[in-house]
């Protein structure tokens, strides 16, 4: 008797047409049946965002190299529910987001649709990750880190995560990584964040633009270090924001 | 020489016309100045999207009570970054949220626009807290509450909150609370999700419903336990999501 095969199923933020998800698509077909249910548009800065009241339409599209398509009229969040619900007939064994085009490092972890999605898929109870290259351009070259995805969806596949842990990855742009670091989310903010516009109206109106400011630039134990020397970084994400260790001293200031 | 009363400034997503936002400002006037800037529109369920590529205009509304009155066209993150960019001439001393009209308690906290704004408000260094009412309804009665609402806004601004970390507050409808409980975040999730429709094209679409599942329902560490038993809750949370005490589970699985 055959042994069934690991079913996949993969999202994105950068919608259906991305080159990211393409790629991604083809990896993890390697590793089993790989089914597809990406956002008909782009959905980045998505964060875990749903809809709340609003049709969510799935709409088929034909297969990729024995890839199911499917795109949802929604979030990366709103992307895997529908295919929990209407898509697959299985819980599936992994769920992958991305190759994101840009990064999610640092705190762009909380902004991003594609790890809303991954931590979506941790939240219902599904080994996930969400991976990212830090380079925004439709034409990025996804070939250099195609090796380090596989080793990490095989090792994923073999191994499953922590209970209510995912993980954000993140590849440097342009170059063939040195290698992969576990690490932590590097402390920092968003400076000079908009453009400022006047309307023909009269108006004021705002642009987002803005430079990321890394707090602990120096810091080896962050991920935002080892992807400015050429390295991959994985960081363990808990989708529950519940600050546990701090309990106590809530209790204090409140009681 | 006076000195400066506190700035405090208020937002949340189910918009600048909600019952629970008014509210808000009126119980925070007692503390200090209060600014407003809210989604002209509602924002429910956005969690921390923020608009990465449009317009978002500031529409200034007459003052109320000498409450500053803006809305934004955008989410609950982005009216936080406005209104540091574009409405106040200096940090605010206090970041307020809601009053969300519906429960933001155990994991509805990852998905809520109401929570989103605290956590930008903390993610920029000022203490910031999310208060919602477990009412949906648009005629929800805030005044039983209105009493603790502002024994924590008192707290809060005369000692700060630690590092990082902003309030999850949450009350029970219908009842003046019993009291209120510094907890963790119940485990849970969502399970019938979506109403099943076909579009007049003969096209599936998808709207969500849903009922949230309380893993836990037994346990007094948590949120659920003592909304249930007529309590508030109020849950320490950590915007940052990386999994600290999982790095090294991590490093080996990946090395």
């Amino acid at each position: 008797m055959l042994m069934d095969r690991p079913l996949i199923f993969i999202t994105n933020d950068d919608g259906i047409n991305a080159a990211g998800l393409h790629k991604l698509a083809k990896i993890a077909s390697g590793f089993g049946d790989v089914v597809v249910g990406a956002p008909d548009a782009p959905q980045s800065g998505k964060s875990s965002a749903l809809t709340v009241n609003g049709a969510l339409e799935l709409i088929a599209h034909p297969s990729e190299d024995g890839v199911r398509m499917f795109s949802i009229t929604g979030t990366p969040v709103d992307c895997v529910k529908v295919a929990m619900h209407a898509i697959l007939d299985r819980k599936p064994d992994l769920i992958l987001s991305g190759i994101n085009h840009g990064s999610n490092a640092a705190v762009n972890n909380i902004y991003s649709g594609t790890m809303g999605a991954a931590m979506e898929g941790c939240i219902i109870g599904i080994p996930s990750v969400g991976f990212s290259l830090l380079d925004h351009s439709p034409e990025a070259d996804f070939e250099p880190l195609a090796p380090f995805v596989a080793d990490i969806i095989r090792r994923v596949l073999a191994e499953g995560l922590p209970k209510d842990i995912c993980l954000n990855v993140n590849f440097p742009a342009g170059c063939t990584p040195e290698g992969v670091k576990v690490v932590r989310a590097a402390r920092g903010h968003w400076t000079e964040e908009y453009g400022d516009y006047t309307s023909p109206h009269g108006r004021p109106f705002y642009w987002l633009t803005g430079k990321f400011h890394n707090d602990e630039p120096g810091n080896p134990d962050t991920d935002e270090y080892w992807l400015a020397r050429n390295y991959g970084t994985v960081v363990p994400i808990r989708p529950d924001q519940t600050a546990a260790d701090q309990i106590e001293a809530i209790k204090s200031l409140i009681d």
